[in-house]
């Protein structure tokens, strides 16, 4: 073998969500794409708003030189300031356009965040479950994850964190609304995590941040709100992007924003800025940064979604599943009736439906269910799901 | 200080390109745009040929559901296969779509590459003078650069080159057409190359990796034509944008790919699309993706470049300015007349020329200038040019 021994093990050891996707492609073709079930990937069903679409002609047509070109690295000096704007309007601090930087995507926002942060062997605080792929943005960057679970209801766990604390962390990074659980922290919540960190940062003399990514900020049912981080704690960055709300997740296009509160400001902008260009991203798509200021109080109609989270919690609980009910995103993290999570997707399989195992958050003993599908795709799973639970509950 | 130790020194010496770009820009809101002659960077002055509209236009107004969502991360399977065929159209070998990851640019196709084949420590061979970004990239991956400088006229040293290979090497990484020099390596001097490869290869019992980054191979003048490396060495991977070629640099769209002869064929591609999911690309921007296929025989008119080079060489040369004549990409790196480059990129832009040292690629003693500007903008700056040469001629 001559590539890198790392990228080696990992090829082997590749993700789950991503397998399942792929083994439902080929369900697809087998057995016609209606007859497959598939809540395996976070893909918007949804198409973007069509306010998108009119800007996207708007911006082609209009013949401004050089908009296909080399920007700075930190994006298009006016969508900076149309997203600083928004930021300000949105949250209690203001906003200069340099606590911006555009990226391609959250994911682009987490390396740029982190490779600006991590030394080697620094650690960062991840509740659980939580969305593995971090363990990788970290270890891009040398970074260690400690994993910390929530409670039953998959709220933070305020005390194992204190725990967890230790002269070596770096960060805290939290994803609220949460995938897999769909769980929104509350602002009290936050507020206890902030004072722990800011205790924290005193005892061992340096900065803790707190990461938030949260591309589904927008996508809250009941009339529930996502806290602001940036009214919270002043070490604060958020990772985003409109992957979910404006349903672009393939134009990988997104931010990292700077709490202006943050020590040492214009150093984290710099370093941030830097990290964007190194990393080989170099600057977010042009087109769809030119497309940004347009739509930042856009967002896709997130009723279907609604809808679909009511049938399937209504259904799965008749069925005799257990769940906490999602207060955003779009997934629901059923416990499995089996200890066997891989096993009872496999069960599910046999139905035609597709779902990620727990085990691929660090959290065994689950299902994932992404529901941003069309409500008939819903629909037409239930049977499938009542009967993979009678299967199971048959036996001893 | 908080952030990371490597990204704070790394911001105090921040690229000297980046630098007079924004200098550019100061000067120009002093004195208008028209009195600053910015050959700074490589910014293509071109607008992409006319066909990129069109196709941009059809693809939004063409109403396929999805189109903006998540593909698989080595990109849409048409777009993969189309690159793959026009690979087997103009080399030798017959690319398949799993040759081909897509990638945001060239950049992000080399951070792709470099992740999927660097242990830490492994050393990498550049010569120079070189885009030094290059270092950087290795340092993501924990890789070293072993710089080898070129012969006088920027040709392959292939006798130093081979006291560079070792038991630590695990790629040799050029850019032909080259950044900074113009140089297009000849097929000899990359057969020759490629001989001494194959024979290390063997010597230190692995396979050593060409990585080619290639973004300009579509820009050569007087009918010189850039050999294909897939035809002359196996263990090959190009990285590639359309960046240049279609004046597209702010939109981030390239890719890497694999010669179908490459040792562990499969597993470099898993590597390199892991690899791309992984470093938080996640996959090519999906709207320019899908451009790809209908653009990939279409190319900008480069003679305003030729022009360019050529008005600039016949002054520079009146005015005793020594270089080496590019013959290809849209840059001139001519010998400083004094030793110290720095000093003269300063008394350029006392001219309002601004230039940059050759320094920022291991080469001092020289400058680059970047005439992908309008022919004005350097028809305009050759007094200045001559002036400069004046001015440092006349003192002792």
């Amino acid at each position: 073998m001559t590539i890198a021994k790392k990228i080696q093990s990992s090829i082997k050891n590749s993700s789950l969500i991503r397998k399942m996707f792929e083994e439902g492609a080929r369900m697809k073709a087998e057995i016609g794409e209606e007859n497959v079930f598939d809540f395996s990937l976070g893909n918007p069903n949804l198409e973007p708003p069509p306010k998108f679409k009119d800007v996207l002609l708007d911006l082609i047509n209009d013949p401004v030189p050089g908009r296909h070109g080399y920007m700075p690295n930190a994006g298009f000096p006016e969508t900076r300031q149309a997203v600083a704007d928004f930021l300000s309007r949105n949250n209690r601090a203001e906003f200069a356009s340099g606590d911006v930087v555009m990226t391609t995507g959250a994911g682009g926002a987490l390396n740029v965040i982190l490779k600006t942060i991590i030394d080697p062997g620094d650690e960062v605080i991840i509740p659980s479950p939580y969305f593995v792929e971090y363990n990788f943005y970290l270890d891009n960057h040398q970074g260690i994850p400690r994993i910390v679970p929530t409670k039953n209801d998959f709220s933070l766990d305020l005390a194992a964190i204190e725990d967890a604390l230790c002269e070596k962390t770096k960060a805290v990074l939290i994803n609220s609304p949460n995938n897999p659980t769909g769980k929104v922290y509350s602002e009290e919540e936050l507020s206890g995590l902030g004072r722990l960190m800011e205790k924290a940062g005193k005892k061992f003399s340096r900065n803790i941040y707190l990461i938030s990514d949260e591309p589904y900020r927008k996508i809250v049912y009941d009339g529930i709100r996502s806290p602001s981080i940036f009214d919270i704690y002043n070490e604060s960055i958020v990772a985003t992007s409109f992957s979910k709300d404006l349903s672009l997740p393939g134009e990988r296009i997104g931010y990292a924003a700077i709490n202006p509160a943050i020590s040492e400001r214009d150093i984290v902008s710099s370093g941030m800025i830097l990290s964007n260009r190194i990393l080989g991203f170099v600057n977010a798509p042009g087109l769809m940064q030119r497309a940004v200021p347009y739509l930042l109080d856009v967002s896709v109609d997130i009723s279907p979604y609604q809808k679909n989270r009511d049938i399937l919690c209504e259904a799965l609980e008749r069925f005799g599943y257990r769940f906490v009910k999602p207060q955003g995103a779009f997934y629901l993290f059923p416990e499995t009736p089996i200890k066997d999570d891989v096993q009872f997707t496999s069960i599910l399989k046999e139905e035609n439906i597709l779902t990620v195992p727990g085990s691929a958050f660090a959290c065994p003993g689950h299902i994932r269910i992404a529901y941003c599908t069309s409500q008939k795709t819903v629909e037409r799973s239930l049977p499938g799901f009542e009967r993979a639970m009678r299967k199971v509950m048959k036996k001893p």
